[in-house]
Parts: C-alpha cells; structure tokens; sequence
C-alpha cells in the first residue's frame, strides 16, 4: 500500500499501512496533523485525541522533522487536506526518531549548503518531483528506442581517442598507460549498426570543461541512437517523434510533479510535430538582425541558442552549420559542400542545444580526408576506418542530453538540480 | 520490412526490401544463394539466372563478404533454408562493394587478432546472438524494476572515496584535485530510498583489478537495487524473483540467439522459485569435506565458488559470510554477530557469483564503529552517516553484475564477449 494509491483514490475508505517519513507537522485543538511521505508521494495523516490511545497521541508529539515511522489508519476524502485525500490514524510507531536539528529544517539555504547536504536535500518535494521526471524520460527514451527495434549496445567509457578534441578530455592512468574518459558513444554505435541495423547507447559522458555556467556538468548522460541506411531527413523525423514522445509521456505520468514545480505546462502541450526548422545560415541572419556580432562560420554560443529558442514555440531545428565549425565525421551536403547535413535541437522557452546530430560521412576517401584536414592521428581512427571499408552504409545519429531536457521540461534555471548527484569543476562530494 | 519479420512467417509469400550485409555466398548451377544479415537476422536470399536480368545476375556474381545491398523479392517458406525461409530476388543493388580481404574471413582466429578487430568481430551470427541477449537482460532487469516502483536515480561515476578498499580504485586527476571512478553506486542509492522508498542504479562501474581472469573486466555493468523498510529475507525474494525473471524472458524471446550459441537450454529451464541456500559455514564445510585447503573466516575465492555451484542445478545463495570477510555496511545477525545478513548467488553450472546483497546497518553508532574498525576516513562517510541520523529504517539490497549473468546464461568461457567494447588490464582499444 503506498501513498500514491491513495492519491489515485484506490484506496478510500480502506485500511492502509504506510511506513515513511515525517515531513513537517502542526496540532490545532485535539488533532496532530502530519504530512508523511513514503516514497510514492506526500499524504496528510491525522491523528484525533479523543480516538486513539492516549499513548499514542503522546508518542506523536515526540516526532521530529525525517523521523521515520510506520502508521496505520483509514483513508478519507478530503477536499481541506493536500492532495485530496488523508490517513486517520489508528495506530503509530516511531521507526527512528531523528534529532531536533534537521539541517534543512529552514525554508532558505544557499546553494553550497544544499549541495553539500545533497544526501538530504533530494528527499524535498521539489527535488523529488525532478528526479521523479529525470526517470520517466529516461524510461521514454528507452522505451520509445526498444519499441521501433533499436538494439541497445553499451559504448565503452575508457576510450584511446577523443570525438571532439582532446583539450576537454579527462585524463586516466591505466596500468601504466593511459586512457580518456568517453565524451559520446557515437563512433561506437556505428559500429554496432552493421550487427543490428539500428542500436543506441545509453550511458554517462564527461567533458573536463572549465566552463562554469547553468548548463554544464562534467559527468552528464546521453542517449545516442544510430541507424544503417538512413539519411538525413529520416533522422531528424525520428528527433521529432522521440522528444515529442518524451514529453507527452511526462504530462501524462508525471502531471502530479509538474504541479510541485509549478510549471507552466502550456507550452509543453505545443510540443507536436513537425517541429520548427531553419538553416544555420538564416540564423546568422536572425541573429545579426538582432543585433548579435555574429559572422558566417562561427559556430553558435549559448546567447546564440538563447535567443533562437525565445523566436519559437515549439523545439527547432538549426541545420547545416558550416563544415569547419563542426565535427570531422559529418557528410557534406551534396547541394553544398560548406555546409554539413547536421543539426542541432533547441528546445524552447530559451533552453537552446538539448540534440546534437548529423549524417555521417561514409566513403572511406572522404572520411580519411577529413581526419587530414582536421589533424587527427589516423592511427587512433583505423577501426572507425574499418567500418567504411567493409560494408559502409549511408547512415545518420543524434545525441540527446538527459540532463538539458530534463531542466527545460521541468523549466529550471540550473542543471545541477537535474541530477541525484550533480558533479561540476568544483564538486565530486557526496 | 525486417529479416526477423521473414523469420517470423509474416510476410510469407510477400514482396519485401531488404538492406543489409552479405554474410556468405555460394553459386550452384544457374542459382547464387546469398545470406543476408541486416541487424535483425540472417536469411537466405536466391537469385536464380532464368528469373533476372542478366546484369543483375552478374552484378551478384560481384559481391563479396561485407558488401552492403538491397534486394527486393519475394519471399517463399523453404525448408531447406536456414531458418526455414528464403527470398527470391528479383532485383539487387549494391550499396557499397568490399575489397576481397575481409579480415575476419577465415573460420578460426587467435583472440588478439579478434579482440583487435571488435568493430567487425561484433558482425559474427555468434557475438550478434550475444549482445542481443545481452541488451535483452539489461531490459528485463529495467522492465523488472520499474513494474515493481522502483525509481531510477543515477549514481555519480565521479566518488570522493571508495566502498571497498582503495587499491582498486581508478584515480582520476580532477581540475588540480582528485576523483576516484565508481565501484558501486549503493551507498548512493541508499540516499536515493529516503526520497522513493524503492530505487536503483544502473550503469557503469570500475575496478582497477590486475587479475587477469576469465571473470574480470576493469569496466563493467551492475545494476544496484535498494529498498527502505526491507530485511534480509524479503531482499533474498527480490533477488530471486529478478533472476528467475531474466532467465525466463531471454528463454522466452531470445531462442534464436541461445540456438546459435548452441546453449543447452534445460539448466536454464530449472531456474525456479526457491533458488537453494545453504550459509557460508555450511559452504566452507562443504568445501573442506571435498578437500578445500579453507579455513572458517576467509572469503571465498572463484575455485570455491565454482564448486559450491558446481553442487546444484539452481542458483544457490550463500549466506552469512563472517563480519570480517565483508564490507563495513553489512547488519550483524541478531543470533550471530559473527556474521552478516548477506548472501551471494551463484549462477549454476560453475559460473559462481552473480550478485552480492546485504541487510545494511541501520544504527548510527553500530555504523560509526564499524568505520573506525576497518580503518576507514569517518569526514569521508559523513554524508554517508546522514543517513543514520535523520530517519533511519532497516533497509537492503543488493548489485547484480550484467555480464557474469549474461556469461552464464549464454554458457561463455569468457567475459571479454558480454559486451560491445570489452576493457582489461591490457586493453582500451578499438
């Protein structure tokens, strides 16, 4: 039995148990009022004088904010009580009574005491209803992958090599040698298209960015699905579907949290397809109109994706960004060949990047051109090599970033609260 | 339109397109027999001279091992057919033509040479079948999971510290500091049960182990359960209805993929509610009477648990190993504080550990005594003793190990295969 059932309204009129924990509490007259939360959700329980045992009445008045304890009661409506629905007590028992001095007791703390307290600071409403949103788009992305066939297949984290450059990698020794902590699965995944056709990985990243702003984590995950014999339009059709998917599976389960956040779910609900779609160079355009110093060539900076994202409603996509601008492995366009066939995902509302993507380049003279003009040790690429001179396939891919779509869903100004343990250049505690 | 569709009877007698690799062919009389894997299956696909045109039958004669294509036919139920059904082409492009030295061409290779080619070795119908069951079994273990409420919160793979010993621990410089690669995300997840009551971890964990075993990766997969309000026993029940439950969805949707690992399926058939238990004093016992040089008090090793596993056609757990042989978090027995309320299973037919679980210590000062007992930093564990001073309540769990599992049901006699891109001491490479 657990909170959430009675909030469901499966539960009135029943005897339940609940075992949790006591959130806050306040008496009036003859009655204790406790709201408890079990894991499932936060439930008012209250507790009447004159309808339990003296002791038990008693007992309750010892409970302190995080005691844990277990309570026995029927379930009522009502209208007065959060949620609709509460617990009258029959019976209670202290599981553990916590001291008095709850660190978190307080309304308002500053930011490095809330993450050094991260242990306790997950379990308020607030915290929880993200993390609770955190999972359900985790389990979206999986879903919506598992259900059109793709096959998960692990990407390693120890790399040799770096996808995007080397300044920002992390550094391990490894017996001796050493190995880099991987910054997308990508070359991996395809590699594995040629065994399953389409495959995705799903797993941690890290970027030793020394940049300190409210997008960035060091360690972040990523979800990158790849398909064989697919082009460019055919991905960015499978973008749109999957954020939709990923959103409408949140304001269907997780409306209850989204309440908790206050978010305004209005323009969650504009999220429908087909998305939006300019071209990077009608975004220098946009962006120069709007008085940005801004040159053909450059690539685009977080005021850049700001203000691209406040011009729609819906998520956009900026496509075909300048060749050098971008990574060695996506495919020219055959109508241009400055331009690559990649684009970038902005969600709305101001959040910019949350999917980067692209065809990638499958002739083997190319691609070995490429890693030249980019000054890349071929070396370190012959496996990759390997996979366009046996068997290449036109094939195209995108990396979603868990995090940044769960700070826009759940419209937040920080993407440290996006994750139960958030690691920055400056934090790895707890 | 999909090889496994074919494979399936659904599109018998239909005009289908197929796009995929060329795995094998032979030519006899005026018929060339192509089989064709295309990420779902293999299938036998015929083109027959008196049926096409003759520049498609020489454009065939062409192909060679790897070369991607697509065909379109028709598709007829043969029995002589691998897999019972074939397709009779009627038209055939070649998408990108091979070289003639397809490096994985011969039957039999020496496992560096494998190893070092991972990107295509991962395209032979034997590795395919594996990693297909393997992302099988990270989806029944979600699936699992998530049915049951258990909410997913992502450990950190940046740590402060360790969960057991620092000899082990991959270091990594950090910004002018240092972090440590994650062993375990279960201290986190017992932070995480306060906020849901229910919930695990998946991902990536590392051990900087120089044993070079056939069990052994320095990177591999584990997915950590961890339940409030939860003892011992009911933690035993958890584990065995997951494991049952994997087993029995691989037996279920993944026959194909067992056949071509020519697994015996009969010991997987067994693997049923109870699973066996004997307790660790028992096991050392048991051990001794069969000639063991072991004495009561040591951990056991891998030789100790392939026999102990060797003795049962089910999974058996072993439980009650002695304080001193296991981690500092582990709850005494109330009959027996000697040893701790914690089991191991071990995966029959040798395979020997697959999960290691444990009633953790609930009481803070039983906790705090503990880390002084095994020399441990008490500032380091801080957060970690939080825990145990504001709402505390028995709880457990447990971490099953992804590829030991899948080694085991797939019947491996070596982990490197459980996973895309394996890591060991000497290896980080493709």
């Amino acid at each position: 039995m657990s909170v959430s059932e009675i909030l469901d309204g499966k539960l009135t009129g029943k005897e339940v148990e609940i075992k949790g924990w006591l959130v806050n509490k306040r008496s009036s007259g003859g009655v204790q009022f406790l709201i408890i939360r079990d894991g499932t959700g936060l439930i008012q329980a209250t507790i009447h004088k004159n309808e339990v045992a003296p002791e038990i009445f008693e007992e309750a008045k010892k409970l302190t904010q995080e005691s844990s304890l277990t309570i026995r009661g029927s379930v009522v409506e009502d209208k007065r009580a959060p949620g609709g629905y509460e617990v009258r007590i029959s019976e209670l028992k202290i599981v553990h009574l916590a001291p008095g001095d709850y660190p978190l007791a307080k309304k308002e703390h500053g930011i490095d005491f809330l993450l050094n307290h991260r242990q306790l600071w997950i379990r308020s409403p607030r915290q929880m209803a993200i993390l609770r949103i955190r999972a359900e788009v985790v389990k979206a992305c999986r879903d919506f992958l598992d259900d059109r066939g793709f096959v998960l297949t692990d990407a390693p984290i120890f790399t040799p090599s770096a996808v995007e450059g080397t300044t920002t990698l992390f550094e391990v020794p490894y017996f001796g040698d050493k190995a880099y902590l991987t910054q997308s699965g990508q070359l991996y995944v395809e590699a594995t298209i040629a065994t399953f056709g389409k495959t995705y990985c799903f797993g941690p990243t890290f970027r030793a960015e020394k940049s300190k702003t409210p997008r960035h984590l060091t360690e972040f995950w990523m979800v990158e699905p790849e398909m064989a014999f697919c082009g460019f339009e055919e991905n960015l059709k499978l973008q749109e579907e999957m954020v939709t998917y990923i959103v409408k599976t949140v304001l269907d389960k997780r409306c209850r949290e989204l309440e908790v956040l206050k978010r305004d779910i209005k323009p969650l609900r504009k999220v429908e397809l087909p998305f939006e779609r300019i071209s990077y160079t009608e975004a220098v355009e946009m962006l120069q109109k709007a008085g940005f110093q801004i040159e053909w060539g450059e690539d685009l900076g977080a005021p850049h994706e700001r203000y691209i994202s406040l011009q729609f409603e819906k998520p956009v996509f900026v496509h075909r960004y300048p060749a050098k601008a971008k990574a060695f492995y996506m495919q020219p366009d055959p109508e241009n060949p400055n331009v690559v066939l990649c684009a970038d995902l902005m969600a709305p509302e101001g959040y910019g990047e949350i999917i980067g993507g692209s065809q990638r380049i499958h002739d083997l003279k190319l691609l070995e051109q490429r890693i030249k003009e980019f000054g890349l040790p071929k070396e370190a690429y012959e496996w990759y090599l390997d996979l366009r001179r046996y068997g290449s396939v036109p094939h195209s891919g995108f990396g979603l970033g868990i995090e940044r779509t769960v700070m826009w869903i759940c419209k937040l100004k920080h993407i440290r609260e996006t994750i139960p343990f958030p690691r920055t250049i400056t934090r790895v505690y707890p």
